[in-house]
């Protein structure tokens, strides 16, 4: 690897954050659908990150980030920024060490995932996505009280937070005697898509890393493209609601480029299959958001047929009513 | 053991059916959440048998059942009577046998049931359920064509079926060093039941168990207080459709009675809260009749502060319409 070996972070960093989060986060299960295989006609694998606390993989680079914060500036608190899931992973990993947590977090996030921060304890500041710029709001909070900001992706210690689903995927393939060949992955920030990438690549290197966006909010494939860090047009309008950071992470992107490279896309329609096939299928719920590797894959947006497949269900954090809509 | 040792399968048995159900059963997921562990004081795993194919549970002893068929019955195919879970699980084992199958469903079976039933390639012959005899239906099947009749629970080698779930359980609670100290199961044939507390106590004889019933349709339980089969009263009216049968059977009844003997019953209300918790929480999708094992935990039903507790999330196949209904 190149570039980026001064900015990524290391296997020595993967290890790491697994070590910190053992016991803690939950080692989610790799599974396979014999019905889904046939489906697709290929070897489908799922890492069903819906089943980790808080009902998405946003717990596991929250708790290594917070979990890293020396002890005399954790009464300070933690501020973030973020649209539902990151918000519960910050808020579940701060309370588990005691600490505070404020969470700046859009006028229209979805109710279940407002109430389920709340719940978890954090208190919400909320702002208008359309017109304020909820960084600027939090790096207010961070200044008035000395707290500790916890961004959501563009953090080498989120990043190899995530890794350990990386780490994780390539160990249960390897109990099956198999190893990733393509894995299909969504992207916003695009923190997700480097953990992984990097917790798989350092260990497989021949595995073939596919981002998917939902169609209009294709930053990440743009930039590809272009080599530089692409915005959307849009800041609202996708049924997925995890998915619609404006621009690739200044930290992730590199990574992303580099590993990855290359980008799908999924429309609301196609993602709303999936999720219904998750819950008629495969018996899991899956946001919208955390479905769109597995819209790809049932869509034929890639040629997969034979291979190895991972797909990310990177969470289940959905409303109760939309839900009912997606699946009837 | 004793009595039943003539008529229960034994760990021999077991092993066999593990042996012919590899690569084609999945290997379903043992679950473990914080979030319910919190809720139930207790380390609560759920064993995902909604992940199984088909969606249940019963595919288990189907496969087993009907691999067991000497190749010169094969052609005659087979019958099954079910109101949908066993339905799609000898169907789904039939065909990957390369056989035909016929089941007799009762008329007002849950529509997704009755849809996936006929997608896996069976036919379907209804019959009304407060009217008819499902088990005289099959017999004149079976007699008509030479068909091998595959029933719903009372088959040593349906019971050696779902026993390799118990196996299973103590095979991966064994890896985190801990056994199940108390294993609650739903009840109705008592098949899944026969077969768990087999599959867990010839490994841990110190496994405590407990059936749940609906509240109605707790003839297990009444059973295990009289000594003798008892009936229900009713033959509909819960939302559990998977575990509406009539009576023990005659098989899987003294096993229970031998090594459970203890019973408890669910209300529809605490099943639908179990459903939207497993939605909430787990972001399982679990059928009512599936959830009865949770339903029970979460209502406290029973003391289990600090043990380690397994609760068989049996099946998923429920309703788009009433699933929604559920969640609201």
């Amino acid at each position: 690897m190149s570039v980026f070996d001064k900015i990524a972070p290391s296997a020595a960093d993967i290890e790491a954050a697994a070590k910190r989060m053992a016991g803690v986060a939950v080692r989610t299960p790799l599974i396979n659908a014999p019905v889904l295989d046939e489906r697709v006609g290929a070897r489908v694998f799922l890492k069903a990150e819906t089943l980790q606390r808080t009902g998405s993989f946003k717990f596991r680079g929250a708790y290594n980030r917070i979990s890293s914060i020396p002890p005399e500036r954790r009464s300070a608190g933690v501020v973030a920024y973020s649209s539902g899931n990151h918000a519960q992973g910050v808020a579940a990993a701060a309370r588990l060490l005691g600490m505070r947590a404020t969470i700046v977090m859009p006028s229209d996030a979805p109710r279940l995932k407002r109430e389920r921060t709340l719940a978890l304890g954090a208190e919400i500041v909320p702002y208008d996505r359309n017109t304020e710029d909820r960084a600027a709001i939090a790096a207010r909070l961070v200044a008035a009280r000395g707290a500790t900001l916890v961004p959501p992706y563009d953090d080498p210690l989120i990043i190899a937070g995530q890794g350990t689903i990386g780490r994780e995927i390539v160990e249960d393939l390897g109990q099956l005697l198999l190893e990733p060949e393509i894995v299909v992955v969504g992207a916003s920030g695009g923190g997700l898509a480097a953990g992984i990438s990097l917790g798989v690549k350092l260990r497989v290197p021949s595995a073939k890393f596919y981002t998917v966006e939902p169609e209009g909010f294709d930053d990440t494939l743009r930039s590809f493209a272009s080599g530089k860090r692409e915005a959307n047009a849009r800041m609202s309008g996708t049924i997925c609601d995890a998915l619609m950071t404006n621009t690739p992470g200044e930290l992730t992107f590199p990574i992303n480029r580099e590993l990855i490279g290359a980008g799908l896309t999924a429309s609301d329609t196609q993602v709303a299959a999936a999720v219904r096939f998750a819950f008629e299928e495969l018996k899991l719920v899956v946001e919208p958001g955390g479905a769109i590797g597995l819209a790809a894959l049932l869509a034929g947006s890639l040629d997969v047929k034979g291979k190895v497949v991972v797909a990310i269900l990177s969470g289940g954090n959905v409303d109760a009513d939309l839900f009912a809509k997606l699946i009837s």
